[in-house]
């Protein structure tokens, strides 16, 4: 522990910045007693939460001020502004780290120090740098003095408070010339409140402390007041870690120095040294810097920059292993190395920097480092080297042993269920939580809107023997047995049209495909089919929204023509036929047959046609005549501001979330509920409007669509028996239909980016699915298979993020609520809707069209292949930073994404003609084309774009292995070849 | 020029990072190098170009290929995706800085070399490495060949070109696995281009060039693609400046070398060395680089570190006035001093960081570095640093000498006249442009909108005597007359209602206003006022558009209890009186004078009533009975979607500006013309629902409103005389309403923000304003006075921006297209507005009314008063990076938004009631209110928030000014002590 400048020392700085050049051979030196260091113990290190406080006179005394702080990010007391900066980058002079290395050179390292109050702890620094003949005893107390002055924190103040001091500041407080060290009524206030809490004791020991009895603890002088600020601060506390420790920087500018006095203390234990640090956190390190007058600039940047290297990871480390001086140069040393530099004519250091969204962990940063080789900066203009270019390969397409074919007699099925018992009782209590009811809402709209179209359009085509009713019991039945036993509950199941046979056929079927693992296929199912189907599945709901919008338009047309003036000739008639058939009456209206009976005994010449309404006019073969009969007025455009209404307010309030309004629990909530909250404003404004618009209208009662059914089919009724047989063969087809419609949906449920932790079952979804189908062909119900849109909708509903971190860092998605919870009550809900009927029929309809309309939407974000869509668009220089930009080139990118619209296309065209009965099949023609595109693509094009098919994925990886090898020795030879350099140029250097 | 590494050196370089410790005093040795050199001339040094190429080897051959290039930014080529990323700010490691220092210091630089041709250059080179043992004289050939290899550019293809390519390149293009060396279709059509262009000739001397004559001209051979480059190029080069020079960096690693070669060329003359550069510009500098195998990476961040340097101000400007190689360290020493450092724990390298948008100047830069000070990180966070606190005051108030009293008759006027005289050429020929076009439809629009619903009111408050004709006639007159002599002639001008005697009292009182310079007291108005007053009137503008709009829900009800199956009961009956009366006709219908007569003739009992429609029935006295009568259906709901859409969509499109999608260009063009566009469309859209929405109609003839008036009015009518006396008190009212409205919108147009440069004419605006006041008196058209919020609409839809900037330089706001063009053409065009009759019949008035909201909206943009309003609804942390924030305490900041929002309240209070008569004296009234705030407030906060004003400003320049002496008093104090301290602690250190 020398604190000379040797000229040694300088050559190390200066050497291991010279890598080509000749003196290479240095820099081996630190990173030597680096790994030394950091292997010794491997138990992590505690966070740091680094504060610093400069020195103020107010009022000719001297206090420690908070001017910073570090939980992760660099948080500023603003002198004017009186509170916290944003969270930023810490932006250093170069400067200021060579001048805190000097420091740390020169000055004097205490490590171990046993420490258990302040006073004791200046006292030791005293000491030893009177020892070390640093500093003259003259000044020892001097010292003492002012490192013992009492410090003040920056605390945020509660608003009620800050607002009654509005009245109270007034301009005599304030020093007509702006004078930054006046001192304004927020801190007076809260000095105040100290003050009277502490109690006039603290202010006798104060004067004491005037008479420089450094034995004084004056920790306990703040120790009262530190639960006040320990309630202040609760907010704070949480963004720090539960185990961290206080690393406090305290610079200050003194008269009676005249040259630095410089101290980095390590305590052996961390203590809490009263009230030094603004939050309960037990202080371990202190670094101390006082100098001569007149470079308060310097000194607070050096300060700045010590604290910065405490909250670094790695120097963080190494602070708390360093066994002497010399590891912490070599802690600097390596921090230099890895700096970030910025020109100085291309950023304007006044500037801000936000901290980044995500940012190279400390393992990384540690492993890099040991390997010896420096990160490389973005800018790398690189020509082809390729073990750059092999490292940057996108991480292989990994499907999980979920997929693995086991040979067995349902060894999958077996597996998925071993696999998803032991979730099974969370799979509820994770399911208590205020966003569950949000997304069970807006999933329980989405299904019943679902079911109420569905089944209108299922009893048009099968004479009502399926219908509404048979559709709202399905999906209860089918829904709240598959969130209940299903492999993946977050799937929700929508409907499609059965007959009893071919039901029972696919029932087998399927359940072969479950025995046989047959859901292993699926592995071949690249992003390019996935994102293909889920489009096409998107594409088809966007359209049905806007189709169903214009529907209405259709249903209530507008009159065009409508002159106000002309009002009084817009009239609608009823105009009583010629000749009255009471037989045509009964045809006519197979609806009113109870009503029939009423007005049958009428006397038809004698009938008021003119007070008839419409329906009724019509039912007694009246005409209607007259200019406004054929439209509606004021309805379809009604509904087209409630539907596009509801979409663009649930769009804005999504967005709203990022937004700077409110604090972030609100945003947050008003997001998650942002699709309930445009319903309810809508339906709202909907009311007020009192029109008749179209409303959702659920069963009242529980029975069967068609009267005349019961609940259950019989297996043989009306049809041959060979029926029975044949309808095998439409079977297959509805088998290969519900198996892509299935297992795509959960593919994509359990994509890699949703952040799955409870494992998925392919095979146990599919089982359910097949056994579900044979229950409700037999009930004469729909059958039910995963529905991708709102599947997606599903789990959008359910993202979590983590909530406290350290300021400024992004908040990070950390997986779905993945629970049963939601689906059975959405389920359950659906089944008892019959019930809510009362409250369901204010909604009106274009409301719930504009729901579906956003689920579409929504449901195309993040597909890559909706990204690139765009980028047909934008000019190149506009394209963001995909990573697959950097790698592919554009016209090979456009190519590829051609190549998937033309697919989709033409499935378009298929799904609207005729061949739609051909469509599950060709969805497996997806997976073909992508297997040909292996022979226009190289796989390299394709590993970016897409992911590589397995098969050829087992070739690469081989590939890669044989290269690696060819690599591993080739690099051996260089590295021998390397040294024969620095010899030889060391040789040259030197002669 | 020896190339050992001295041990001064090192000292030299280390020392002067310790500047608050000991070896301090070397640090001026480079600034007094710098201060020399960049003082010796004054002219400033061309722009550099930098363009750096990486040593390829392509099957075999050897060739050089661009990897990255600097306007400004960095601009790198993604190798796989075989583009130019985004242009970026260079991160760079500080290993490769000090690198390079070190290589500049060992290798080679020749500085004035006369260089006309690559291989002249190159010999040169290589001689002078081997004179001084550098290099082997073996190897000479050997390097020689390598740097005459030919050059490579990444060429953007026109897009035809690489559609074409699509089909053409199949995967046996592609090396199955990845492999970064191998070409892809695209490089080599380049190169069959290129090959075919310069034909066989230069295969031979390329195949000559193997044989190592190093003479044969290289930039011959490339020489013939050149105008194919500069074609492709021309895009790039008008982001270079005219008087730009290149830099080109060579970096290659070959296996012959046992050493790095490393040559530092500055030519005496710019030269352009054939195909080196992509563009045609001049080559001034050349850095080569070339080292041993095996450390590619490290070379290239050399090579990207001397790059970045070459494009820095102040390093280009040291280059091109070196003397010697300590110059260029000396300046590498002053960029590292400058360099901003990022930890590598708070900053992920890879992320390639935009470029600012704003960057400090190189003057700035410059003059920083010549006062010895260091630029002072953002995060600074030293306390009360005086020094500091007064450097960040807000530049002071500045009104120009535009008002100054000058105390002579007429004397601003006068030389308002002198100020505008010699601007009045340009502005005519600088209206010729495209934004005009939208400007004036977008303003034209806006015009008579206001003088159709200005003059409709107008027409009811004076039984026609002033109606919409004479708003028409009057703005257009007023407009034009102002427009083409007006100080300030992008205002726009609106009318007030008048009476004769009441204007010219007011012209009178407006010309002494003129004259006796009384437009000086604006510099009272500060942006309190300003903002306040401005604020008032937009707020008054969105209410106005908003009521309008709900008026048409009032006008067109809307039936709520309709009922579709109730058409027949929807009826609307005209019923004839029991008696009809004839006298009633004529009173009841005022409007239908000719029609009458047609009537009257018929029998009216014979009269078919039920034929009637709705306005006849009620003329003819019959009374309209019906569930209908009352009810407009559609048109409220149509308007509302106009209206909205509108409004929505110019907002939207306003944003596009700023989307990724479609050149810059189209963007531009789109926001510019987002508002007729919108108009556009929704004129559309409501043609093609054909209802009869409200639409604009203006008068088709030019004649009074009223036919029983001329269009001179005679000074003395009917009123008594002594009313010509009396009306000298509203006239005083409406001077001060005149002069407020005029003035502050002048104010308001002129801020510095809006960088006008053709100076304003306050005198002459209301010289203006008063004569046409006795005029539009005369004439009886309304008076015509500033109209704030189309003012600034018509100032926003002229802004320029820069256009060519370097890469990644964000666009700079340039001002405004001050002209008088577009006003004239606006009021011109309101002056044949009556021909235009036809056109405008197209456009509803819902679609005018969301114009006007979005007018309105708009025109609260980039108000601080609006911004510290919205502060209220933010938590403290998530508001935006004010300065005002930094500097004055947040709930200082809100109080004085709170007394804004009060006086606007009051304002707004008193503009709905009886009390409106003296609104304009209770404008006067924001100034009072401001004056007295100088009570509440510090002067330092009111800086900030507001402007000082006059009188304090002057009182503050004093105490400034004395407090800056006794600053330099102490300053020169402190120096000396400076002195001292230092020569003390080096003696303590040395001892």
């Amino acid at each position: 522990t020398t604190i000379t400048l040797s000229l040694d020392e300088h050559n190390r700085l200066l050497s291991k910045h010279q890598n080509i050049l000749p003196t290479q051979n240095f820099i081996t030196v630190y990173l030597a007693i680096l790994r030394h260091i950091l292997r010794e113990e491997d138990e992590p290190t505690p966070t740091l939460f680094t504060e610093m406080d400069t020195l103020q006179y107010e009022g000719g005394e001297m206090e420690w001020k908070e001017s910073a702080r570090w939980v992760k990010f660099e948080e500023k007391v603003e002198e004017g502004g009186e509170r916290w900066s944003k969270p930023h980058v810490s932006t250093l002079s170069l400067h200021s780290l060579f001048e805190l290395r000097t420091c740390l050179q020169t000055g004097c390292v205490l490590l171990d120090l046993e420490g258990y109050s302040l006073p004791q702890i200046v006292d030791d620094i005293i000491e030893k740098q009177v020892q070390e003949g640093l500093i003259a005893p003259e000044i020892r107390e001097k010292i003492s003095f002012v490192l013992l002055r009492k410090h003040r924190h920056q605390t945020k103040k509660p608003i009620h408070r800050s607002l009654a001091d509005i009245g109270k500041s007034s301009p005599s407080n304030h020093s007509p010339s702006p004078s930054p060290r006046s001192g304004s009524g927020f801190h007076r206030s809260t000095e105040d409140l100290r003050a009277r809490e502490s109690g006039s004791l603290s202010k006798l020991r104060e004067s004491g402390l005037l008479c420089l009895p450094p034995s004084i603890d004056l920790s306990t002088t703040t120790s009262g007041s530190l639960e006040f600020l320990i309630s202040l601060k609760n907010k704070f506390m949480k963004k720090i870690p539960r185990d961290a420790e206080a690393s406090n920087v305290l610079i200050g500018e003194v008269d009676f120095l005249d040259k630095p006095f410089v101290a980095f203390v390590r305590l052996a234990q961390a203590a809490t040294l009263g009230g030094l640090t603004e939050v309960p956190v037990p202080t371990r390190f202190l670094f101390v810097l006082l100098g001569p007058d007149g470079k308060t600039k310097s000194y607070n940047e050096i300060g700045r920059a010590m604290a910065t290297l405490m909250v670094d990871d790695l120097f963080s480390d190494v602070a708390y292993k360093a066994r002497d001086r010399e590891d912490l140069i070599a802690g600097i040393d390596e921090f230099l190395d890895e700096v970030i530099v910025l020109p100085p004519g291309e950023w304007d250091p006044k500037i801000r920097i936000e901290p980044p969204k995500k940012l190279p962990s400390a393992e990384m940063r540690k492993s890099v480092f040991s390997l010896n080789e420096l990160g490389q900066p973005n800018g790398n203009a690189g020509g082809g080297a390729a073990s750059a270019e092999d490292e940057e390969m996108p991480a292989p397409h990994e499907l999980g042993e979920e997929l693995k074919f086991t040979g067995r007699f349902c060894g999958g099925l077996w597996l998925d269920i071993k696999r998803k018992v032991p979730w099974f009782l969370s799979d509820f209590y994770e399911g208590f939580h205020i966003q569950s009811i949000s997304a069970v809402l807006f999933i329980y709209l989405g299904c019943i809107t679902n079911a109420i179209t569905f089944g209108g359009l299922l009893g048009d085509a099968t004479d009502n023997y399926q219908g509404v009713m048979e559709s709202f019991l399905g999906t209860a039945l089918a829904g709240t047995v598959f969130c209940l036993f299903g492999g993946q509950p977050l799937i929700i199941l929508t409907g499609h049209p059965i007959r009893l046979w071919v039901g029972l056929h696919s029932c087998l079927q399927c359940l072969i495909l479950v025995a046989t693992d047959a859901s292993y296929i699926i592995k071949y199912m690249t992003r390019f089919t996935e994102e293909g189907f889920s489009s096409l599945i998107s594409f088809i709901f966007i359209s049905d929204a806007l189709k169903k919008m214009m529907s209405i338009f259709n249903y209530y047309p507008i009159n065009p023509d409508f002159n106000p003036d002309y009002i009084t000739s817009y009239r609608c008639d009823c105009q009583a036929p010629d000749q009255v058939s009471p037989l045509a009456l009964n045809v006519s209206s197979p609806l009113g047959l109870e009503n029939i009976s009423d007005y049958s005994m009428f006397n038809f010449s004698s009938l008021d046609w003119n007070q008839l309404s419409k329906k009724e006019c019509l039912r007694f073969g009246g005409s209607l005549v007259g200019k406004s009969c054929k439209y509606v007025p004021d309805l379809a455009m009604l509904s087209f501001i409630l539907f596009f209404g509801t979409y663009s307010m649930t769009i804005s309030l999504k967005k709203f979330k990022a937004s700077r309004y409110f604090p972030t629990k609100c945003r947050t909530l008003l997001a998650d509920f942002s699709i309930i909250v445009s319903i309810l404003v809508f339906c709202a404004l909907d009311y007020v409007m009192s029109l008749d618009t179209p409303k959702l209208h659920v069963p009242t009662q529980i029975k069967p669509t068609r009267p005349d059914r019961g609940w259950i089919v019989m297996p043989f009724g009306k049809n041959p028996w060979w029926m029975c047989l044949a309808s095998f063969v439409p079977a297959l087809l509805v088998t290969i239909l519900i198996f892509m419609d299935q297992q795509i949906t959960a593919v994509i449920m359990n994509r890699k980016e949703n952040k799955l932790k409870k494992g998925c079952g392919y095979h146990l979804d599919l089982f359910w699915v097949g056994i579900l189908m044979a229950v409700c062909s037999f009930m004469g119900l729909p059958w039910y298979v995963a529905a991708t849109v709102i599947s997606i909708a599903h789990i959008d509903s359910l993202k979590m993020e983590s909530e406290s971190s350290a300021p400024g860092e992004q908040p990070q998605f950390l997986g779905v609520r993945e629970q049963r919870l939601t689906g059975i009550l959405v389920f359950v809900l659906t089944g008892v809707s019959v019930f809510l009927a009362p409250i369901l029929q204010y909604i009106p309809m274009p409301v719930l069209y504009g729901v579906f309309l956003y689920m579409g939407v929504a449901s195309l974000h993040g597909i890559q292949f909706w990204e690139r869509m765009k980028l047909f668009l934008m000019p190149a220089k506009h394209q963001p930073d995909f990573v697959f930009l950097r790698h592919v080139p554009l016209r090979r990118v456009h190519l590829f994404t051609l190549v998937q619209i033309t697919c989709l296309a033409v499935l378009w065209i298929l799904k609207s003609t005729v061949a739609a009965i051909i469509f599950p099949v060709m969805i497996l023609g997806l997976m073909v084309v992508r297997k040909t595109l292996d022979l226009v693509f190289s796989q390299h094009d394709l590993a970016w774009l897409d992911d590589i098919l397995p098969d050829k994925d087992k070739k690469k990886k081989e590939d890669e292995k044989k290269k690696k090898e060819k690599k591993k020795a080739k690099s051996e030879e260089h590295n021998n070849s390397d040294e024969e350099v620095r010899t030889t140029t060391i040789r040259c250097v030197r002669c």
